[in-house]
């Protein structure tokens, strides 16, 4: 009943996470309603990022130069590297203002049954940074999910044998600030008990 | 923090009505992580559809041609014309199977105070196909809001006027189906009782 073009629009739309048939409509008809010159400045935006930015050579961040914004900035400490699943997740990060060190993305976490293996992410070249003779620290900050707990074992175990003087952390686990106990399901409150605190 | 054409792709996705900043960084960092292909399919699609679909020269819905395609169905019914605000809601009454008639999209409702005045609406020509030969009826189906109402008492008025053979109807207000009586707002509720029918 829609014309070909504006249903390969709300067909391509419906690929974005969490954007149903329904909503692909509404942002298709947005895109009809618009300009063409917010339109294609849309069009524009895709086509230039898939362009101009590619993965920065030492932490694959995301960089539009050979080497991410990070690796290349003077100021940060390079004796820690922060490991991170996804690009977005180095965003996280910086928002939070707690971490001045380098960062090393992995390409998602290890899940075997999705056939996403160790050689399938940038763990190799994790190892050959953490072996180096500035790193002390490794902050495993893989989500905390059964695929992101398991990605921080194996990373514990690769870089214990690799680089043995570096010493391998992870991210807290505990309440979310702002969190009733009442929700709080049992793993997340057990955690949060084990790891107390002493408040000074 | 992030590399300038990821920001401008995040700026330019933001627009989507209902998208805000977080949505528009999640899906540009879908856009980042798929294919090129996939993701320039997509800056495709949107320059296609800016391209080749244009306003009905008739009713002013959406048209790959100068005629659309309900305007040029010899199978549709040519003395009824329902009068919609946007194209959308051709699609919306479409899925009905109710409705075998002909359209005219308004593009948009009346609303003074947003600048919207009826010289800025397809009222003009509403009221020349109206006092056409063949038209025996117009379904007034502009949304149930203050300034769809508005427009519909305006089309009302000004048919009365111009084409004073033709029968003005508007879609009937009630209860949605599903709905419990308990959460109906009392206008709604008010005029469901008004118009109640007889069981048969």
């Amino acid at each position: 009943m829609l014309a070909a073009p504006i249903n390969r629009l709300i067909t391509e739309l419906s690929r974005f996470p969490g954007v149903g048939q329904r909503t692909a409509q509404r942002m298709a008809f947005h895109l009809l309603r618009v300009s063409d010159a917010e339109a294609l400045a849309l069009a524009e935006a895709i086509r230039d990022v898939k362009e101009q930015v590619g993965e920065c050579e030492v932490c694959f961040n995301l960089a539009t130069e050979p080497r991410c914004r990070i690796c290349t900035d003077d100021r940060r400490d390079r004796h820690v590297i922060c490991v991170v699943e996804d690009p977005s997740d180095v965003i996280s990060l910086e928002r939070t203002n707690e971490f001045n060190g380098l960062y090393h993305v992995l390409g998602g976490a290890l899940s075997p049954i999705d056939g996403v293996d160790p050689e399938d992410l940038h763990l190799a070249e994790l190892a050959d940074r953490a072996a180096g003779p500035e790193v002390r620290e490794v902050v495993v900050a893989t989500n905390a999910t059964t695929t992101g707990e398991a990605t921080a074992l194996y990373i514990a175990d690769a870089l214990h044998e690799r680089a043995p003087g570096v010493t391998v952390s992870r991210l807290a686990s505990g309440l979310p600030v702002g969190a009733d106990l009442e929700y709080a399901d049992e793993i997340t409150l057990g955690r949060a008990m084990r790891a107390r605190r002493a408040l000074d």
